[in-house]
């Protein structure tokens, strides 16, 4: 089973893939869709919406998992990142797959086994366990590989 | 010009279309697209990007006005909010429409002059305003009626 992580932003949205096969967990790609603060806010959604269709199309996960963080600096920036989460759903419903959600907190517990182990510390980890030369880059393409990864341990197939 | 007006929500979106001919604002319709809260939140999206794009084919407005609120009771609302919202800034897009955005402040503003109007009172006038029998139901609706009128007295056709 092929599963597409998802870290929502709005300035860049970061994916990572991974294939499930039996109880083997192995990388496929990371990358991040960037949209340009100088845009207009809904033609920097549409690149979102686009983006994810487009790597739903070229990679073809049969499941779509997505960060959900319920704590931001401020309520502008939640809102922001609400408006990217919606079309990011948006897309993975219009391309007809089913999404799972999981906290920062569920991330780290299935890849470290606790629950606060800090931003570096998941993505030497995640590095580790997908056997890559490198931290993926950016950020965000590492955290959406974490969320990957979280989502295929959960998963039964 | 026809303008559609929309209060964002997540259960409901309230939406309101007014027209503007010279100096003159008149009322077209209003009404409410529903989301049902046992639905799944993709299904949810779906449903308010779908009506959305259903209110657009149907009254042709050449504008669409959405409030734009950033505060909330919790961060958590403030995220589904978000979620709404960028898949109705997507459908307006997707219609290839303008969105203008106006925060409850200036739409109390240019309303009744009075920045701090409560939502009781921005009902009452523009039931006065748009010569309405009654105040709009539901209150999103009324709310959504409001952001059109603010967006109709701004511009400029």
């Amino acid at each position: 089973m092929r599963i597409l992580g998802i870290d929502p932003g709005y300035g860049i949205v970061g994916y990572g893939i991974v294939e499930k096969s039996g109880n083997k967990i192995s990388y496929v790609s990371h990358g991040a869709i960037t949209t340009d603060k100088d845009e207009r806010f809904d033609e920097r959604l549409e690149r979102v919406y686009r983006g994810i269709l487009d790597v739903i199309a070229h990679y073809q996960p049969e499941l779509v998992a997505v960060e959900n963080i319920y704590f931001y600096k401020n309520v502008k920036t939640a809102i922001y990142v609400g408006e990217a989460r919606g079309v990011i759903l948006l897309a993975a419903r219009h391309s007809n797959l089913p999404v799972v959600e999981f906290t920062p907190h569920q991330v780290k517990l299935a890849i470290t086994g606790y629950g606060r182990a800090d931003k570096q510390q998941i993505q030497k980890v995640i590095k580790i366990l997908l056997k890559l030369d490198e931290i993926p880059k950016p950020d965000d393409a590492a955290d959406a590989l974490a969320i990957a990864w979280c989502a295929a341990v959960q998963t039964t197939r």
